[in-house]
């Protein structure tokens, strides 16, 4: 890796910031941010928007083309190795080895391991100075789904958890709409926004008929265009063959997929519209087999799931190593034992066995806190 | 209130600082500070050590007088309004009056009912200047058990709890030694080091046979000299008269105070050392009435309580309106339903029942986080 100067620095934080205007369009792509430099002088830049337009560099140059200056020379600084093979657009690495970029500094390589170090080398063959791994963590962060996908041929999930300090969820009786604030439930549509696919269970749906999407009247970026957010896909796990096409998780146009367990009995057919795709798994007889279907959606080109479950799915998934993060959403409230808990994970019997993480994140979320655990 | 310079809160909050330091020595007076100050030049400051010795204004007078300044003219900077009774010392009214301070500026009024205003009384009239209401908040966070004692003739409440993310303190084996990292456990010794006493009950004794005391090698302020501590006294609840005189509990000579239901037969007579006095309190068949253990623990001089105790008892605590602040070590771990709850508090059926609180810090302690609530 190579030492940095504070402008380079500077201008690869630029070009972050720019990489994540495109957070909640780019997927299945990856975030990409770029800046073009000469003479101390930001000449260019831009940002990849979504899946099929351009890439970052290219919007950057173009930008440099329209204010009539010339990259002959320049540094591009570009959160992500360019692309070295032609895809719904041509490689970037070849424009910008055609206009006359002398030196380009990389965030990160293609986390893809079949195609990783490509792009630099284009570059270097064609004699411009490359240096990797510029702010390369912060460049990692931006892709936390991309990158997963790309190494585990899996999503990055984040388990959504709402609870007491006490660690409960809801009421015996089940009521458990209000435990956390409305700025908590604001706060989860963002990252409802950013996800691929929301995943839950019928459980859930049965229980509070959710519409699970991205709703104008909640999402807490007033400035943003709402419009141009792409609505997550729904992934609802039905071994029970419990879903009815009236329930309100159906009612938008958005893809739904009814997942299901292979060794079922054949469901009473529903007449599901268009956008409901069912998906049959293998599993025993209660479940279906959830690193399977993690490398499904993997296969389908999502890099990120939220999951917004029962106490029973999400323990699953947490028990079977599929949970990248926890986002827990935690209200100033005590509750008591004759309540229901927030995770259905197998008893243990030593402390030892307890399942680990470390926390990553603590904000305050209006009354709540909300707190961000990685896997340890 | 006045308004105030900025030299003002500045050496306000310097004497805010001389206050902390008897932290862990006043009790059961007040911590305060005094910064005397001369053409904006510090002539003099001190700090109250421990009850019967001098009061801060009086160190800071004397620090005055061995430079060979003299106070006349001067401002002086207290934490608390001065005194204007004859305790163990002189009412230190007299003394600055004595010493032809111009003007004395006042954190905070005495929060005793019987005597608050009295001594910016005696100072106005002897014609110095008094104003007051600098930096009170911060003057009034110094002393909070000396504050509800002299308000509610009760101490201040502090109930410790340690868990894991989804609330689960002990395995069901009661296994629970170590939840918590090693520096959460340095971070209590802070607690118990600030407090009167340590209230517990006799489960949580028999159970893990605890010395809950200030111990040096666990201590976390390596430079602060530990001897000059004094030791939190302990209060046992023992209503099943289960302890017996060996525990490590009786072991120094610290004070405890073992407490039991008035009603109860008499328990056979244990033979306990001079250092362990027994309180007898009313109540029914099970439990003691824990309002008059405060307003007892009140009486006996005791601003600040520190709660080591169980599920059952912290949630009695909490549910009947006594405890002030929840100091909660969690452990980034799941533990799962099979386990030990948080708090007995009682079953509700409407989330609305739900017992609130505010956060009111949240700071990360090793691999936990410690979480402070205040009562809403």
């Amino acid at each position: 890796m190579s030492l940095f100067y504070p402008e380079d620095l500077n201008y690869m934080a630029r070009a972050i910031r720019l990489a994540e205007r495109g957070r909640f369009t780019t997927s299945p792509n990856p975030c990409v941010g770029c800046v073009i430099v000469k003479n101390n002088q930001i000449i260019g830049e831009g940002f990849h928007i979504q899946a099929g337009g351009p890439h970052a560099e290219i919007n950057a140059l173009t930008q440099v083309e329209q204010s009539q200056a010339t990259a002959q020379g320049a540094t591009a600084y570009v959160t992500l190795e360019p692309c070295s093979h032609t895809g719904k657009t041509p490689p970037c690495a070849s424009a910008l080895i055609k206009a006359g970029v002398a030196t380009v500094i990389v965030g990160m390589e293609d986390p893809n391991p079949l195609v990783s170090g490509r792009g630099i080398q284009m570059l270097r063959d064609a004699g411009i100075q490359v240096h990797q791994g510029c702010l390369e963590s912060a460049c990692k962060k931006i892709n936390p789904g991309f990158n997963k996908r790309m190494t585990h041929k899996r999503p990055f999930v984040q388990v959504k958890l709402a609870s007491s300090l006490d660690g409960r969820t809801a009421m015996a009786s089940g009521e458990s709409k209000w435990i956390t604030s409305y700025q908590a439930r604001k706060d989860v549509q963002l990252y409802r926004a950013k996800a691929c696919a929301i995943l839950t269970g019928s459980g859930t749906v049965m229980a509070d008929n959710p519409q699970m999407n991205v709703r104008e009247s909640d999402f807490p970026l007033t400035d943003y265009p709402i419009e141009s957010i792409r609505q997550p896909a729904k992934i609802i796990i039905d071994n029970q063959s419990q879903l009815t096409p009236d329930l309100n998780i159906f009612a938008s146009e958005t893809p739904v997929f009814v997942v299901k367990n292979k060794i079922k009995v054949t469901p009473p057919q529903q007449n599901w519209p268009k956008h409901v795709t069912q998906i049959e798994l293998s599993g025993n007889d209660h479940n279906i087999d959830l690193t399977a279907l993690m490398l499904e959606l993997g296969a389908c080109q999502m890099n990120h799931i939220w999951v917004e479950a029962g106490a029973k799915l999400a323990g699953a998934l947490i028990q079977q190593g599929l949970v990248d993060e926890l986002i827990i959403y935690q209200a100033p409230k005590l509750m008591g034992e004759n309540t229901k808990g927030l995770l259905d994970v197998p008893n243990l019997t030593e402390l030892s066995q307890a399942v680990e993480w470390q926390y990553a994140d603590v904000r305050q979320i209006g009354p709540d806190l909300r707190l961000t655990l990685r896997a340890k």
